[in-house]
């Protein structure tokens, strides 16, 4: 079985960002309202969750797939990841965006095509190695 | 600058699933209701939207992150991610859970660990070859 590939899931690590920013949950909330128009998407809905002591989730549902954001304002530390199926979105842009607005010192971005093939046995389970 | 892993990030490929299960947004809703318990997660916002002419997105915020589907009935395909930080939660067994509830017929997992160390410049823009 094959099947064409649906998307690309943009894996992003935000390193040595703005604390102050990280646990503003408005801020986290319109970054991710601008992240999803840079990286040419559609946002549908955002919801969002501020933890204590501290801490933001938001996550954004795309005509195209998702966005999402998780901040540790203690450590300076963001994961996001964007998920975006079809031509037209660009992913990376959107993650540029969040690298800028959260003045992240250090990043890591990983691109995962989704949907690509049917898996083997023997890629079932693989961890990714390109972080570790 | 180092810092800890935060959690693990299961990026799941499911094939050959049920394409009227993978169309039915209250079934989806459920299903990503049922894997968030059943990996000893707590979901605290669920949000889904059905495409037109199908196709279903769910979106779980989790106090531990997030969980997501997206569907595509006309090839039997969805596109998983659960991400869960902290010690307690399994991220794999809300993934065995999805792949049963739509009875996939073959699957692929990546576990990525997330927020492992800083990056490097050789690991920004790595892909992840596990797949492809």
């Amino acid at each position: 079985m094959t099947i064409p590939p649906v998307g690309s899931h943009c894996i992003l690590e935000l390193y040595g960002c703005d604390p102050t920013l990280l646990n503003d949950e408005a801020f986290v909330r319109q970054a991710l309202t601008d992240a999803s128009r840079e990286g040419m998407s559609t946002l549908l809905n955002l919801t969002s969750h501020a933890f204590e002591p501290q801490g933001v989730t938001a996550l954004g549902l795309l005509a195209e797939s998702h966005i999402s954001i998780h901040t540790w304002p203690e450590t300076g530390y963001a994961a996001v990841d964007v998920f975006t199926c079809g031509q037209t979105a660009q992913p990376e842009l959107a993650c540029a965006l969040l690298r800028r607005r959260f003045n992240a010192a250090e990043h890591a971005l990983r691109r995962l095509p989704r949907g690509r093939q049917a898996p083997t046995p023997q890629q079932e389970g693989v961890l990714c190695q390109a972080q570790n």
